[in-house]
This record gives C-alpha cells, sequence and structure tokens, in this order.
C-alpha cells in the first residue's frame, strides 16, 4: 500500500460539509465512493480540515492508503472523471507513512468574502457574504490585529473532536478589499482553527467594521471567553479552506 | 400607468428559461409575481431577450405598466428584496409608451465563456463551458469573421415566435483570452438572433477552434442554410445576454 496525498478544490454548496454522515451528502463520502471505484476496496480518506456543511475549499489536503501503479497524473484523471463536477483533485502526491493530512498539518489559511454593498449579485451570492452596510477596513483590521499570537478562542468555537484546549494560535489575520465593487476578503492562518471559529470571528468582526461594536468590546469578548459574547456566526457560503501547511523538511514531497 | 423599463441580472441555472411556462420556475413568473406583491394587480412584463433554460443575463431589458409613485430607486429596492436571490434588478427608468424591451431594441450583444482546459474548475462550471482540448484562437477568430454582416443563418437557428425570417445582422463577433487560466470568450453583437443561434455558432465554431473543422467547411455550413450541417448546441451555462441597445434618438431616458 502506498500513501498517496492530494490537494482538493469542492464547491461545499451542496454537501452537508467534508465529514461522513449517513445518509447525507458529504465531500469524504463522494471522494471514498470514487476510490473504491478505482481500487475495488474500501478506502478511508482523512481531511485536514473537517469544512462545515456549505463550506468551500480551494486547497483542502486529504491522505489515503491505496495500490496504484499508474502514475500520479493517471489518478488525477481517474478521480476526476469520478467526482462530480463540484469536486476537482487538482494534484497528487506519493508521501510517507508517517504524514497524516490533519495531523501533520502546522498551519491553515482560510479566506472569507464579503461583499459589502447593497446591490444585489446573483453570480457571486454562492461565494461570499453580502453586507449591506459600510465596512470600515481600517476598524476592521484594528479588531484583526488583536486575535494575532495565542489566545484562548472559547469566545469564538468549540474544540473539534479529540482536543480540549481551546488555545490557538494565529500568524496572520487580515481583511483587504479585492477589486472595486466593493468586496472584501478577511485572510487568517493559524495553527488551528476550532469548530465554527472563521465563522464566528467574521461575524462579531463585521460588527466591529460596521461601527455597531467598538474595538475595545471586541477585545473584551475575545477576553472574555465566553461563548454567549460573539456576535453572529456569519454563513458559510463565504468560507473557503484556503491552503494547508505542512513541514518542509519533514515532507519535502508536498511542497507546492 | 407609467410604462418602465429595468435592467435585469439573472443566475438561469435554476430556471426553465425567461418565457413563461404554467408550473415550471421561470425567470418571467418571478418577476411578474414580484410586481403583483407591489402594486396589487396582475402586470405582464416584456424582455428583450427571451433566454432559454439555463442561460444568464447580465443585461436583460424588461418593461411595464404600473402605478407607482415612490420613485425609481425604492422600485429597485422593493423588487430586489421580493425576487429571489439569484435575480437582481441593477436599474430602472421611467420610458414612453412607445417603448417595447424587445420591438424597440435595434441591437443585443451576447457573451459565451469556454473554460479551454483539462481542468476541473468547481468554482466556475456554472457560467462556463469546459473544453479540454485546445482551441486555436487565430482559427476560432478567423471563422468568427465570417459569421459577420448581414447572413441568413438557417444553419444556426430556428425563427423566434411571429417571425419567419432567417436572416440576421452581425455587427461584430470575435473570441477573446479572459486571465491566464484558460478561460475564453466569445462577444457577439447583432441587430437579432434565431432561437438557439449563439450557442449553436459557439458549438461549430469550437470544432474550427480544435481543428475537427476547417473554416472553409464552416464556411460552407453557414452558406448551406442547413440546420443539419450545424455542429453540437453548446451548452446553456456558458451564456449570458450581455446587453441591449436602443435608439439613443428615440429612447434618451434608457441610456446608460
Amino acid at each position: 500500500m502506498t500513501r498517496f496525498a492530494a490537494i482538493m478544490e469542492y464547491d461545499g454548496a451542496n454537501y452537508n460539509g467534508w465529514q461522513y454522515q449517513p445518509g447525507l451528502p458529504t465531500i469524504q463520502a463522494e471522494v471514498e465512493s470514487a476510490l473504491e471505484t478505482i481500487s475495488k476496496t474500501q478506502t478511508t480518506v482523512y481531511a485536514a480540515g473537517r469544512t462545515d456543511s456549505g463550506v468551500h475549499a480551494k486547497g483542502q489536503t486529504i491522505h489515503f492508503d491505496m495500490e496504484w501503479n499508474h502514475g500520479l497524473e493517471n489518478l488525477i484523471k481517474a478521480l476526476n472523471s469520478l467526482l462530480p463536477a463540484d469536486i476537482a483533485v487538482k494534484r497528487t502526491f506519493k508521501v510517507t507513512q508517517d504524514f497524516h493530512a490533519r495531523h501533520s498539518a502546522i498551519k491553515k489559511t482560510y479566506k472569507y468574502y464579503v461583499f459589502n454593498s447593497p446591490l444585489k449579485a446573483p453570480f457571486i451570492r454562492r461565494y461570499s457574504l453580502r453586507y449591506p452596510y459600510p465596512i470600515d477596513i481600517n476598524k476592521i483590521n484594528q479588531a484583526a490585529k488583536l486575535i494575532e499570537s495565542a489566545h484562548d478562542f472559547q469566545t469564538f468555537g468549540q474544540p473539534t473532536d479529540g482536543t480540549t484546549s481551546t488555545v490557538r494560535e494565529i500568524f496572520n489575520a487580515h481583511w483587504e478589499q479585492i477589486g472595486p465593487d466593493g468586496m472584501i476578503c478577511f485572510t487568517v492562518t493559524g495553527s488551528g482553527f476550532l469548530r465554527h471559529m472563521v465563522r464566528s470571528l467574521v461575524g462579531s468582526l463585521i460588527e466591529v467594521g460596521a461601527g455597531k461594536v467598538s474595538v475595545e468590546q471586541f477585545k473584551e469578548a475575545l477576553e472574555g471567553c465566553d461563548r454567549s459574547k460573539a456576535g453572529p456566526t456569519a454563513a458559510p457560503q463565504g468560507l473557503f479552506l484556503e491552503r494547508v501547511f505542512y513541514d518542509p523538511d519533514k515532507f519535502p514531497e508536498l511542497q507546492y
């Protein structure tokens, strides 16, 4: 058996998230079903981030063990021909047996797109949150800066399965304008994230940017470590798992 | 009663085209239902182009007669709040009683997007046709040039309701590369279009660009005036009704 890693892109709109749930459409079920067709054996797939229902991925990393002797390019082709149109494999790698898509990850980047405009936009509605009231980009960035470095993020999420600590380290968090039409994007890179953490942060940060909550109040909410102090959780369709990073010394084969 | 015109944008994926069909979701039914809610009377809406099932619009023009004394900006807001997320009103105008969205149109521009790449692209699949074999942009443009000026386009479509002539005048037709990732776009402006004409032309032109059909054979198909000589009709999700033009001297109020 060889261990393979793959970089995946998917439109999460029609799925109940990454993780397998009996009777519901999930990305994991689609990928495992495609691999079963190829390898004729049941194969378990592990993902770096278990994206929630409706959340997208531009660079999800997965791993699985399989017999396959037809080359990496043909593995991409075989998988893409079996997977539905909204799920794609972009790259495949042979990795060592100690690689684990989730456990080996050292940092992850998420992006969240907000269409900050009173206008309706039929062609981007599936991939962004529309927020009609003006957002002050300087003010929202003042608040975003506060989450950088290690914090207890209890206010903004629950620990994922198998972990109890709610401390995570954020390396970088910032908002920027994308193009002239009101699209703004939040990019956040961290050691890991609690469940719903990015969307909860986005919901709270938007309230700061819109002037409903002050930067000081946001700071108190963060330091309060109390889930009830968070703003609303932003809708899933604006969130993208952008990229997952691994130690280049330990897994040189996976760099791209 | 005042006659209003409006510019609309819609994602056609979930609709059986513009035109009302009993029991099926159509853009016309959605707009008429929203207007009925606003005006409390049944209102008929006329569109410049009766887009087919799955076809999108960035600049569809419509007109309707209604009592409304709350200003054009409030009409946009009222309509957008009632219309589903995939249908938007971008602008509204008061027009004279002799204006008719379809009959007054002097030219229309359509765009067709082809993602010319062997890669799968989950985020653009709803708004383009993926074509995996290389398309020669010079060759496809040689063929596109042949459709410019007045021609009998019988090979590429059927006359729309209420017309019998299959002659249409094309003012400009060209393909261009959009960005570095393999997206190409066909822009065609004409006096009018037969049913399925743009998609049928695109299907035939792609065969020229891919080298399956020569420019000379395309010319013969065009001149043959025989529907059976056309290539495949390209899928609807790549097609956008981009803009509809009216005589600026007759309808100065509608220029934008």
